[in-house]
């Protein structure tokens, strides 16, 4: 299909056509004449700078993006990325996600969700030599161990600076680590959320859609200590002061502007080889489609509606839900595309250039070949693997597996835990245990296992682990009845639904561990040695790819370098730059998702029934044809939401959307269900970002929230 | 919601603003600056003269239009229009409908289906005065059957020339009458028809919808005696000489181009009152979709997919599901507009107008109110009736009851009779009664009349009628048991199934039935007096009815004349003129549909699975882009189907869609989902008729058919 001709046409020479990349600050001086070209009015030099304007004013929640919008500290994200906090706060009697949220003064501003960091990137630093000096020899489970020492002696190191969370990211596989480090704000306040009738307006149902007409927007405020330092939370604690923050414009962008976002995009996978993409679409999206379907099922079979049950899973369900679409997505584009065979074509592509020299050959001859032996070897024990995989999504047996490994890992200095395990990770893994009591209900966790047990105890006896088989008492052939008795005994007699006690078990020492009767505990007492072998083996693969992918990598950017081609690494949660246009695209042959949805799309949408139920205030003010400030006279109305041709992928939610001024045009919430596929090839026919237009944001602050308190502080500009 | 107010705001006026109206020709002079300002470069009169070219080149098949491609009587129509012949020329050997059909010489033309037609309109005369004379004293059933006798008279007269078809219109419910004259060309023969997986491209997963990818095209030709009079098939005949014919454009029509269609628009609604909207739309579609999934149900549980008797009903399922479909977008766009409110508005419009005037009020003071009042009276028992009715799409009992109407009818002078049951009726008739082997199978047939009488036995003791009680043993309470073992032994001892018997009945006298023991037939003749009474009171109130809603009607034109607007009538299966553009719309906020769909549209739709099964050689000719001769560059393809404003409904099938010199561009097939409901109000921001565009057409005939023989036939013009 023409659709991923082009996007070959494009990924084949990983050139900078189109809109394609997820660049990294420091690579963008490089391209500054097409940037320019492009729409970017303000110098580039300050976007390669992170503690210059306007890098340093976007910062990172942890998996969502964020950026600071007054010079006290407020934060403006996602509502979707806010929501763990409004739920948090949330009671029957008041309900914040129903009715949404305003703090009228900081005094009225609640306590995010325990965990809840504000991450401020101050230096990005190359550490590449760093981390590969001295491993030169090494290969396998010692370069990959190897490799870790070295980042967390470098992690220890930057953090040695109170208030700092550092992090080594590998870039291109392997071929570049760098080292980010954060200033980490402790104290994060929820200072405005619109109602869930308009943050969430869509739902689900809309979810990857468009046309989308979601207001997904909150707001949060840092804390420091009056010293200005990261400090727990403490109402003696002032708002932060930003080195700089964005101006929101009221103004807005049209059709066919530059934007740009700047973010932290979780992962892509734009280099994956041939090999990788067949076997991911061909049988790993299908098989995990089917196994978080077959999940969602029996939630939804164990705890019906309205169960107090049902309430713990909902964002589980959610969770699933929403990557059984992503699958489904993935299948559907992958099915239409010729994506294999140009992939094909790319890597023959490449090892024509390579054997068209003695040295390339010499360097890159035997990289693809042993990079795909590699990932055939990963793929062995896929069927298996996938299925544990998935009891990972359980509650009980991940748990005590957590609760010993730590006890394990505790024995050990500081610098040679696992990560995760070390001190600097334990808030975190406490949030983690404590978090438990609201979404774990024992009835759906043996179901879900019981499943889970039931497909692996089905796998040829090559793939079972006696280990695993003798815990659970799972014989030669399955027999079901008896496992769900084993089960049941099990969950009635664990003590770790209790929340001290998981609590205390993190301070147990492996004695206490071996010493006790509780099921679980004693499973994963059982179950360490043969876990503790899988991972080994697991390390050796990786450290191995670790040294391989680096190689494929640097051939892909030789070659792209010859052409006079930049070459950007796949997204790692690492903040990166992307620009664009406001720019629609058809969905189909006959139509046409035009960039800018109206106000009055709501009005046609809704039903009055979640998730298309909003305010009867709001639905009063666009009848009225209310839209003050906000109009945008080329669509006759309020612009809700907009659509553009940026190149980014989860992770990117809440990220600012800028104009070439670097002034807040807008809100990253979403791509459109076409571009989920994006995460393995950027098509500029099909691949768009959905945001929030700057203008609904404020439309709703001023005319239906009025949060006067709010634009007052913000610096809005026309 | 805005597009209702928008309907109504053109509604209220009945103006030709937009591009709503269904206009008669002779209305179309006084139109003449309007029609050219829009994009008619021929002269207007021409259009208003049904003996001159384009007029004359445009004919009815009786249901579909179609109009005269050459001067030997090519005819072009839908694929759908001409379904039933391809389907009665198709055995399992050679099978027409899959594989398409082209005769490359007139001997190699296949004789259409049986009572196949072609009606060339000649004369349209105004015959009001002539109906009603003499007729002004009368009222209910006398009026309604002073009328009929005066349309039968005036027919009889007029069918006297040999090989002519004749019918009284009414307009505006009974202010006007016209008697059309059409010459009847009775030998039909099938040219030329494309695979239904290029005519029937979608099937009904598309049917009503956009973005359409449907080469819904054919051909027939008529033919004539040796001396140019209609005659029966017969080898000798000659093929018919059109006074014109249309030239087909290979250039087509752009966005926003001026289009116009003549044709034969079945009917609509646009006049109805208040009272009749809200119960149609609250009541009767609601019920009816129920009466016909519950239909479609019972024929797929009584006969399985794959079964004889599947094949014999999938074109009654598709009947049913087809305006199941249709009643579920009314049902949805009605809920989602004001139209019952705006429709009231327009009446107290009318009302005002009414009482600000003594001689209007004298003239029309108590028309709405008697107007409504019968209306409710019609009302009254349609629990029951809509039930009654959907009986009359099972075969026995309504075979029984017209055979043994017909042998009452055959005891009166013909020009006495109930139309369609005279002389002139009965080639249909007995085509009628021979179709039925094809059509029925005793036991969904039994099926079906079960559930009916079943949902009618619960009906209060009021709505029951004794005779059907009686004829069917239903009780005070159902007996479903006892029901259906009366229904198995009614089918089990009837002969009715059989075609021989069928039609050795249609010359039998009213003592045969009487004495007959065929259960279907007694009860017949047990209904017959019931039936007689009941027909006899709906032509009391229909006769009421043609005298108060020409009043009504007239009130309406004088109010509009008054502000200087034409007004259209009701459509009525005459021809009517249509007037538009080339336009595309947006089906909800964020979407827009463009007017043009491309042959790349195929490619991407085909999943290789019926509907979706576009020929091998179709796709390879896309993949090749072989363009040839029809390409579009703004759309960088050939064009499929198009969109245009035109103001269509059923019985439009099959027009030709002209440009401004009357060249064809298009064929008319369908209308969007959106507009469905246009048949009672026209919406110019959402109505759109759907057109196999010209291009494509000849695309198809020249690269993938290779139907040479009919393009050189054809004037083809640039």
């Amino acid at each position: 299909m023409k659709k991923w001709l082009l996007t070959v046409a494009v990924v084949a020479t990983f050139g900078a056509q189109a809109d394609e990349g997820m660049w990294q600050p420091h690579q963008l001086p490089a391209m500054a004449d097409e940037l320019k070209a492009k729409g970017l009015e303000i110098d580039v030099e300050s976007i390669s700078k992170l503690t210059e304007f306007p890098m340093n004013a976007v910062i990172s929640l942890g998996g969502c993006t964020a950026s600071f919008v007054s010079p006290k500290g407020l934060v403006v994200t996602n509502h979707h990325c806010a929501y763990g906090s409004i739920q948090y706060n949330s009671t029957p009697e008041k309900n914040l996600l129903k009715d949404g949220f305003l703090a009228k003064s900081y005094s009225e501003e609640l306590q995010a969700t325990p965990g809840s960091r504000i991450y401020v990137t101050e230096v990005v630093t190359d550490v590449t030599d760093k981390v590969k000096k001295g491993l030169e020899g090494k290969i396998g489970n010692d370069y990959y161990l190897g490799v870790e020492q070295k980042e967390k002696a470098l992690v220890a190191e930057c953090e040695a600076e109170d208030g700092y969370r550092c992090q080594v990211y590998s870039f291109h596989g392997g071929l570049e680590y760098y080292l980010v480090k954060q200033l980490e704000i402790r104290d994060v306040r929820l200072v405005y959320n619109p109602a869930a009738s308009v943050g969430k307006y869509g739902g689900d149902i809309d979810n990857w859609m468009w046309p989308r007409h979601t207001g997904d927007f909150s707001f949060y405020r840092g804390y420091v200590s009056k010293s200005g330092k990261p400090a727990d939370f403490n109402k003696d604690n002032v708002p932060y002061e930003p080195k700089s923050f964005l101006k929101v414009s009221a103004k807005g962008v049209s059709e066919g502007d530059f934007v740009m976002v700047a973010g932290y995009p979780g992962r892509t996978n734009r280099y994956r080889t041939a090999n990788e993409v067949e076997n991911t679409f061909e049988w790993a999206y299908p098989e995990g489609k089917m196994l978080r379907e077959r999940f969602i099922e029996i939630i939804k079979e164990t705890a019906p509606e309205g169960s107090d049950e049902r309430i713990k899973y909902e964002s589980l369900i959610a969770g699933l839900a929403n990557y059984a679409k992503n699958f489904t997505s993935m299948i559907e584009f992958y099915g239409k595309s010729t994506m294999l065979d140009e992939r094909k074509g790319r890597e023959s592509e490449l090892a024509s250039w390579i054997n068209k020299d003695s040295k390339r050959q010499q360097q890159y001859g035997q990289t693809m070949a042993e990079l795909d032996k590699l990932i055939v070897e990963g793929q062995e024990n896929q069927a298996r693997d996938i299925i544990l995989g998935y009891i990972r999504y359980t509650t009980m047996v991940p748990t005590a597996r957590k609760l010993y490994r730590l006890a394990n890992e505790q024995q050990l200095d500081d610098i040679a835990r696992e990560p995760g395990y070390q001190e600097r990770d334990l808030v975190r893994f406490k949030s983690g245990m404590e978090r438990i009591d609201r979404r774990y209900a024992a009835s759906v966790d043996k179901a879900v296992l019981l499943d889970m047990l039931s497909r692996y105890a089905v796998l040829p006896a090559s793939e079972r682990i006696p280990a695993l088989d003798k815990a659970f008492g799972i014989g030669k052939t399955l027999d079901v009845k008896k496992l769900s008795k084993t089960l049941d005994a099990m969950y009635a007699e664990t003590t770790l639904g209790d929340m001290e006690t998981r609590l205390a078990w993190m301070n147990k020492s492996v004695a206490d561990f071996k010493a006790s009767n509780d099921p679980f505990i004693q499973l994963a007492v059982a179950m360490y040695d043969t876990d503790m072998a899988a991972e080994k083996k697991d390390k050796e693969l990786a450290g191995k790819l670790m040294k391989i992918r680096p190689q494929y990598m640097d051939a892909i950017i030789a070659f792209n370098t010859e052409q006079g081609n930049p070459v950007y690494a796949d997204a790692n949660s690492s903040l990166r730059v992307t620009v664009g246009h406001v720019k629609g695209y058809s969905p189909e042959d006959g139509l046409k998702a035009v960039p800018f949805t109206r106000l009055e799309g709501i009005l046609a949408k809704d039903t009055g029934a979640d998730p298309f139920d909003a305010p009867s205030k709001q639905l009063e003010l666009i009848k009225q044809k209310l839209y003050g400030d906000y109009y945008m006279k080329s669509i006759d109305s309020v612009p809700v939401n907009f659509l553009s041709t940026l190149d980014t992928t989860g992770g990117n939610s809440g990220s600012p959307t800028l104009n070439g001024r670097a002034e807040l045009v807008g809100l990253l919430f979403d791509g459109v269900y076409e571009s989920i596929i994006g995460d393995w090839g950027y098509d500029p026919v099909t691949n768009r970002s959905i945001q929030v237009d700057s203008r609904y944001m404020l439309w709703v602050m001023k005319y239906l929230d009025n949060a006067d308190n709010l634009l007052a502080e913000m610096e809005i500009v026309n």
